[in-house]
């Protein structure tokens, strides 16, 4: 005889709800996946796209396609109101899901430390396709803008470009957008020189890269100034105005400022009843991944704050993030065939990081390197880890076209026209 | 002694503008280029955008980087308001610009009657890539909320779909757009079947493809009736609301609709003091496409009305585009060398037109087939006149993909977040 069928709900199509996803791949499970886009994005090239070097397409796949094989998932794209522990239900924006098992993947968002409503309409964050191809338009606009102006002092603020946030984020975009203006833009004008733009990299701490040695980060710094990247450590910011970013003494005329300094927890998390969260809104999870009191719900992801078994903390990456998914879902097997649950054990496979062109930072156990053998090895690395293998092909070629001819495939500038009526909405329905 | 720098000044991108100034490779010409956007578009291909097809960045380029290489022509992005015959001047957004030589490009817009007012919020035009990601975005996000929906008169009404007109773009979209719902999409959904989405083609017009023959109109018909559209032909629509379209008797409810049912010159052609247009405000050039006494301007593109020296009536299309911009460009010169000016000869190079896969009507000469070979044709055309090798490369990439998998590139949803704060405008200035 088996079981009656299970309901698990996974919230968020990220590394982790994706992971735990395929994990339970099970005749007497029902899953249902929800996140708010239809895509799983890739992340982790994201910086690609903000920078003209990817499409959006390029880096994200429909969840819908992904799991279309496994016919035990049904993917909704919808919007997570909140979770009712008690009565084990999930609000959507269109509908009601009741679990059996919750999965709460939903990740994190660009975190602003108490002054996102002052601060975020001037400095966007990078988590998303909108924001990236928003961040190519404003960037592509300020050179346009530039080209169109005939007073220097208008060319200096409109060719600054601020970067707040000295971790991967910003490094990458950083090291990526002064190549484009230096290496990619530079025979294209007419009136201005692109070169002379300036990027300023400002970082509250002392180093670069912080998860990295110091001697990586004081190369990733040597490296960025050479690429011609201004680089202030040590620079908490203060204050962000329309056309400026003030840090302590330093203040910074700019046309377009990316806020890549902090992360917090989705804010549904603040919808779990009587579950600790740390000051960044992340859930303090036991050592199975569940929910103190609720064995029946797992958060995971980057919205989990958590030292494992082996009292190592979990950092917010992506192999973390499918680790702890397929963790979960493991436990919701040994649910059902009666076995014990497991502790959580992060397995570090190291950290890599990329500067620029044939310039990356990479640790792998007590192994560390840096140059091009770390670029090359960025690279494969990011290709191997994309979902899609015609992904794979695509942006292969993009960067083997880059690498030979210095330049660009997605200098478009898109979304300058107003959208049209939506979609008429659809009427509320209830389900279980 | 050599002639002093006269300065051409080229109004639009396109293929008429792209081709002007390409002639125009003269140590005494100085040239500006305007455009609204910061690219060359391939209007043709816009529809496999609209489908999840291809990425925006895959047809397009930016205009300054085509003609980086030519340095006597300076490109800049900018909205051209009027243009002062007397003056010998064009009003822009951003300056002023006056000129010897002036080459009207600025191309044709969707144009609805009279009704843009009332019909264009909720049927836009196809013939910007914003226009062309919404479309996508709208298409798509009414198969999520349809799997969101629970019963089943939502399903029907969120699933239909309405191209408003059988010419090529309408034919081509709507084919594109049932393949989508009938092949592409099929498996992905677990509560709707995407196969069963109406697609409707409404055209006023006896026939679809009017400029191909009886016989292809009907092949093109059958064809897609095959494919599952729905042809209404000798529809002239009277009404379109948020989600309903009528002709006259026949009332179709819908969720997105599309109008690819008339164009009109961009309306700048109104500020041409005392030249003669026709209902669509097309400019009525002289033989040699310059305005009726201002031999110093010249009209090319979608935005003339004409009949050529043998008779011919110059159709609104890429080669015909093409062909008037060199055409203009050589009368320049022919002055610069005091050489008489020259009719303008439309060479029709032949039409063809694709219905879906391995289906396309083509017409060369007397030589009419359609089918296979055609759409095979279609496809090598389109790749040969395009600009880029990289999109080339990457667009048959596509391409070849789609074939084998029956999957899709690009069906991701974006454009769903406001934009935050554009780039501080900049002063304006003026320049000549």
């Amino acid at each position: 005889m088996s079981a009656p069928t299970k309901h698990v709900v996974i919230l968020g199509g990220g590394f982790a709800g994706i992971n735990a996803a395929r994990q339970l791949r099970q005749p007497n499970l029902r899953i249902t996946l929800v996140d708010r886009q239809n895509h799983h994005l890739f992340q982790p090239l994201l910086y690609q796209v903000a920078t003209a070097g990817l499409a959006a397409p390029d880096i994200a796949q429909p969840l819908r396609h992904i799991l279309a094989r496994q016919r035990n998932v049904t993917t909704l794209m919808d919007e997570v109101r909140a979770v009712d522990l008690e009565k084990r239900q999930v609000a959507l924006e269109h509908s009601t899901l009741s679990y059996d098992y919750l999965v709460v993947a939903l990740g994190a968002r660009t975190g602003y430390f108490g002054r996102r409503a002052e601060w975020e309409p001037y400095a966007p964050g990078l988590k998303t396709l909108d924001e990236a191809t928003q961040l190519r338009r404003r960037m592509l606009q300020a050179f346009e803008q530039a080209e169109n102006a005939r007073d220097t002092s208008e060319w200096s603020r409109l060719l600054s470009f601020v970067i707040i946030g000295g971790g991967p984020t910003g490094v990458e975009t950083a090291g990526a957008l002064v190549e484009l203006a230096r290496q990619v833009l530079t025979h294209d004008f007419r009136r201005i020189d692109p070169s002379k733009a300036h990027v300023h990299l400002v970082e509250a701490g002392p180093r670069l890269l912080p998860m990295f040695s110091p001697a990586q980060s004081e190369y990733t710094r040597r490296r960025l100034e050479k690429m011609g990247v201004k680089v202030h450590l040590a620079a908490p910011v203060t204050d962000i105005g329309p056309s400026h970013v003030q840090a302590g003494d330093l203040r910074i005329e700019a046309s377009v400022i990316l806020w890549a300094a902090g992360v917090e927890a989705n804010p549904v998390t603040q919808t779990l009843a009587g579950v600790p969260l740390d000051r960044g809104g992340r859930v303090q999870v036991a050592p199975d991944l569940s929910l103190p009191g609720h064995p029946e719900v797992f958060a995971v992801g980057d919205l989990v704050a958590m030292t494992d078994a082996r009292d190592v903390r979990v950092p917010g990456v992506a192999p973390a993030a499918s680790q702890m998914g397929r963790h979960a879902a493991r436990q919701i097997l040994a649910d059902l065939r009666s076995k014990p649950r497991q502790p959580f054990t992060y397995r570090d496979k190291g950290s890599i990081a990329t500067i620029g062109r044939s310039a990356a930072v990479a640790q792998i156990a007590k192994l560390r390197f840096n140059g091009w053998w770390a670029w090359a090895m960025w690279m494969s690395v990011h290709l191997f880890f994309l979902i899609g293998l015609r992904n794979r092909v695509i942006i292969f070629l993009h960067w083997a076209w880059a690498y030979c001819t210095w330049q660009r495939g997605a200098r478009i500038i898109t979304g300058t026209q107003a959208p049209a009526a939506p979609v008429p909405p659809v009427a509320t329905t209830q389900q279980s």
